[in-house]
């Protein structure tokens, strides 16, 4: 599988709203996730570690919506562009913009790296 | 000046137009762009070679319309979105959407990589 086969397969599973079999399906174990923020989450490692991170973001936010736009491919690495309207528990309602880049080896994503808009 | 301050100047420029200005202001000396494709464009470093690049790229395609999305920052990378309605020489008039992954390091731009919208 190129990578640009894996990405359309993964936009796809995104685009679907499977976001939780995207990662599972696609995911390296060694898996990385970079956010753009300070912390403890800033960077986790290790598929539990990521789906335990995921699983505490699913609970937490109420999804109303998700645009998904992408991939956009260059060599071992891709983009995609999601816009959300989520409300977080104990939060208002907010649209978030972001970029995601994922860099995979071997037929796996062994990174997620995500953008915010400012 | 932080990535992100530099994210939106840059960005900012872009907005305007001013690409080559962006460019000028923004890249190191030792800037390395990075596209999705195989050839002598595929790689170019230092700032004598992108901007003849990016004066070959001006010289060969009519710009009808470009939108600029972002930026998108995380660390010392950000991303932008590019959606362009342009006429290559000798082509035919197409829609290009695209983005930029930009490495800043000590306050300047030293590798924009493109990726390609699939």
């Amino acid at each position: 599988m190129t990578t640009h086969e894996l990405a359309k397969a993964f936009t796809a599973l995104c685009t679907s709203g499977e976001f939780e079999k995207a990662g599972h399906q696609y995911w390296s174990d060694d898996i990385v996730s970079i956010e753009a923020m300070d912390g403890p989450m800033a960077r986790v490692a290790g598929r539990a570690a990521v789906d335990a991170k995921g699983a505490w973001w699913y609970a937490n936010h109420e999804i109303h919506s998700v645009k998904v736009e992408g991939p956009y491919v260059n060599g071992d690495q891709f983009t995609v562009r999601f816009t959300m309207d989520v409300t977080p528990k104990d939060g208002a309602r907010m649209a978030m913009d972001e970029h995601a880049l994922y860099t995979v080896r071997e037929g796996k994503i062994v990174e997620e790296r995500f953008f915010y808009g400012m």
